[in-house]
């Protein structure tokens, strides 16, 4: 059995790996033109990084189905399941442009001042360009993923799943907004919300090279599985991270989502076992908030087990996303998609 | 000759007639579900009423395409070139759903009170449901248009269409933001500007149903230019009527455009004739400005001829849309998409 160590080493280089050869593709499929100002602050959120985990998924993915070696054969000329090519590169691109376009919004919904360690689009910018530059990534990535070359009932069905991901995402952010003005929300209901506002993102990423490649139904529908599960295990190990990791490795203030009172699966829990949520921390400004007040509330849901509950949930998960991979042919590229499915909820960061 | 007025009458009844059919469409194409608050949100400016010209120029462009007399085919189940039945409204509808989603951002962006003679959705909600009620929009439109059972090829285009169109309204609206910092403007730019601001969604609308009932090359191209032209006289138009329809009637403060220093044809004209445009009005708030102030800033822009200027290239680009409707059958349809193009610039308000 290989160690968490070893396994995060060969999902960072593999990651690592796609990412740039995605982050060389995004000026391909997203130049800067006239009127510059609103691409370059489209691209500007690109631009400052990422870990592109969604176009790992999506190109490693491919890989598996196409039963090919990780990283021996060109992206932007990839094999069908009919043999016929297309662009797996413009569907990744496609997908990481949604994920911007959220952020972007998300933060001006928020107000965040900081993302990936730079100023938000709508700091760098203002809240105007910053809407503009959401809309304008929301239209390209409809343009990009229209440029795969898959024939055009797939492409149809592509375009389906992109257009009903971005609804649901929608639908998952106003729950989530929805959710900071109540005061207990079940499980249940957390877990619809993180679905809707995360996961469909990766079970997009997950099932589309199936449905540009030619799959059949029931694997498209298990890779769109595997998305759903590990999609849910991140956001969950995102809200922890949101506690545990210092500020400057997180790239902005830590317990955020404490002092914003956004709902978490650990607070969900916390507040099931009579924590007072609310008294965990007294300002509901990021600014104005110290580290030792972190440190006490993390050390009250600790005690309470909602972290450890929230470890456990992401650990189930991601298991069952993994087992959703049987549907694939068992080769390096699966492996790899197993291990992601697991740095997921080992990641530090 | 029809006189001006006769045309008015008949066009206003082919509008209101069409207008009806859109309204019962909306709700069964964007029904309120679960996140309730979201998707009222996204469907308070669209019940507020509006004319639905959009969609009123893609039903009567399908009806002149398809040879049949106006409201005499179900547009549900209407006949393209080839026999095959697409649903014409779905298009229609997922064309208002574009303009109502850059309406609700647009005023956002313009801190707008108004619109429709109701509050702003940012007003009446918040501004963070607002952006996320245009979003879900945006992704409902791609969806609807995904519904329309043209084949693949043709839904392919369609998007294809439909995609490029939104990021042209977003590249239009960053110019228009852009000229407002900016002294100078050229008559070429400004309707560069208005063509991607406000005329795409035109051509879009004119060309969509060709492209779905499987219309030759040549004809697209032909309806799009119309779309082209008298969508920038729709525009310029606006901006005449901005300024002469009483605020009570306009459904926003008259003269709002000059207040917050939009570019108009009518204020580049001015400029270039010698009219210090900011300082016919010295307030920037559209709260604080008078009636009067108002009245003399139009008297010196129609002293300076740029209203008649304004007017004489809406009517140049009105004719020129007419001429090429030449590509349709000589029929009823085609007649009313001329005395649409003729309203469009004739118009009250």
């Amino acid at each position: 059995m290989t160690s968490p160590e070893a396994r995060e080493r060969a999902v960072l280089e593999a990651v690592g790996e796609r990412r740039e050869r995605v982050n060389r593709a995004i000026p391909e499929e997203l130049p800067i033109v006239r009127p510059e100002r609103l691409y370059e602050a489209s691209r500007y959120l690109l631009d400052a990084g990422g870990k592109r985990l969604r176009p790992t998924v999506l190109l490693t993915t491919g890989e598996a189905l196409a039963d090919v070696s990780p990283l021996s054969t060109p992206y932007r000329r990839f094999p069908g399941l009919d043999g016929r090519t297309i662009d797996l590169m413009a569907a990744a691109v496609s997908v990481e442009v949604i994920q911007s376009f959220t952020l972007i919004h998300d933060d001006i919904m928020d107000d965040d001042d900081l993302r990936r360690g730079v100023p938000a689009v709508h700091r760098e910018y203002d809240v105007e360009t910053a809407i503009l530059a959401g809309d304008t990534l929301y239209s390209k990535a409809f343009e990009i993923m229209l440029e795969t070359g898959a024939p055009p009932d797939r492409a149809v069905e592509a375009l389906e799943v992109l257009a009903t991901t971005c609804t649901r995402i929608c639908e998952g952010q106003s729950l989530d907004v929805s959710f900071e003005a109540r005061g207990e929300v079940t499980t249940e209901e957390y877990l619809e919300m993180i679905e809707q506002k995360t996961a469909v993102l990766y079970a997009a990423s997950a099932s589309l090279p199936a449905i540009l490649m030619g799959a059949d139904d029931e694997t498209i529908e298990a890779l769109s599985g595997y998305g759903l599960d590990v999609g849910r295990a991140f956001q969950i190990q995102d809200d922890v991270l949101d506690l545990t990791v210092p500020s400057e490795k997180l790239g902005k203030q830590r317990g955020s989502d404490l002092v914003e009172e956004k709902q978490t699966l650990i607070t969900v829990h916390a507040r099931q076992h009579g924590v007072d949520i609310e008294g965990l921390v007294d300002t509901e400004d990021v600014d104005r908030v110290t580290e030792g007040e972190i440190d006490d509330a993390v050390a009250e849901l600790e005690s309470a087990g909602s972290i450890e509950y929230a470890n456990g949930m992401a650990r189930t998960l991601a298991d069952r996303g993994k087992d959703r991979l049987e549907v694939l042919p068992d080769n390096e590229a699966r492996g790899l998609l197993e291990d992601l499915a697991d740095y997921l909820i080992e990641r530090g960061y």
